[in-house]
């Protein structure tokens, strides 16, 4: 076990420095990145889709997708004009910073203003991954239960955000708005919460003007 | 690489020597034991509770509940008057069979005709680690969307039953049945599929009843 623990620090050492490199890199186009992390299917596809939508060409984006396996994420961002690169990790449960930089070398997704990187499907493994985003997301919907900010502690803690996203089917599941905003803000207390659904549009132009704003105090600060 | 992917193959080739061992204790103790293996937020706890409620004391059973932190799944479960334990991995992203075998030493779950082992919420970790069971059970949410199975082929390959959760949830979700049946049948021609409501038990005594049936088979062969 101690070797194993030992590999493990290496393996996040080494990751520490490439994210170093990317965030130079994102520093140099002048993107904002966003990674988001959440469980399979809590719509961060969806959530990206209805971004895009509500962007509508005013900041210019670009998509980077992490997945075990498919193509079917970059697919849907692509319908939308949108440039996106899949990254297929062939089994493992998070992405790295390698691999992304791996990925902006082969594409040419930057520059751009606003890049998210789509981590894989997993609220444990990604949360220990800097792969040199600015911030990172952590999306949770309503359908999986108010108790998984608890349960999951590690990325509701380190995430700036937490996007609750499908609040259109509130009045079919027993979701505590109230108990997971307090919850969150026992985890995180200097965390931002925004309330989406996705598939009507609601709540998104808020997250959207947050980017915005996230975008041009990154851009004042290094001018 | 190279070197955390032997450390990875030494680290399972120790889990499969453990659940040889606890695959023999099973036996011994004549228990059915069941893996189960979805998403965070999928519904397995809420799964066991309505198993438990079906099950009305006709078979006796007992919950070893695997989670990065908090009691609150285990406490579930002592609630109906099943004995239940709840192992807190610290962070690791899965339960290894070490971990069970340390458990079962230190309480008096079995015997039991049924032994539930609920895994970490995650699509991924979980996969590859024998636990010693008879059998996983993917636990696919309707929420979740209908791509989870080609997006996270290895669980649903693996699993010689998937549970699709929440079908009450259906007329307010895309989920489309018949296309996850197909992927399903293409995954895994061999698997059996369970829908079920377990809040409302809509679908649960079927899956029950094919419990109740695996364990008579086990006990007919060990005989």
């Amino acid at each position: 076990m101690q070797h194993v623990v030992s590999v493990k620090r290496k393996a996040l050492a080494a990751n520490d420095e490439a994210a170093a490199e990317l965030r130079q890199q994102f520093q140099s186009a002048g993107s904002l990145v966003v990674n988001l992390i959440s469980s399979p299917g809590s719509g961060k596809t969806t959530l990206l889709e209805a971004t895009i939508k509500s962007l509508d060409g005013r900041l210019t984006a670009a998509v980077l997708e992490g997945d075990v396996a498919t193509e079917r994420d970059a697919d849907r961002i692509r319908a939308l004009g949108v440039p996106a690169h899949q990254i297929l990790t062939g089994g493992a449960c998070h992405l790295d910073a390698r691999q992304v930089i791996g990925a902006l070398g082969k594409t040419q997704l930057l520059p751009a203003d606003l890049l998210f990187i789509e981590n894989v499907g997993n609220l444990i493994c990604p949360t220990t991954y800097d792969l040199g985003e600015d911030f990172k997301v952590a999306v949770l919907s309503t359908t999986e239960g108010d108790d998984k900010p608890f349960k999951y502690p590690a990325i509701f803690a380190r995430a700036e955000v937490t996007v609750i996203t499908k609040i259109d089917l509130l009045p079919y599941v027993p979701f505590d708005m109230n108990a997971v905003r307090e919850h969150l803000a026992v985890l995180n207390p200097l965390g931002t919460i925004f309330e989406v659904a996705s598939t009507t549009g609601e709540g998104v132009d808020a997250w959207v003007q947050y980017l915005g704003e996230r975008l041009e105090k990154k851009r004042a600060k290094a001018s």
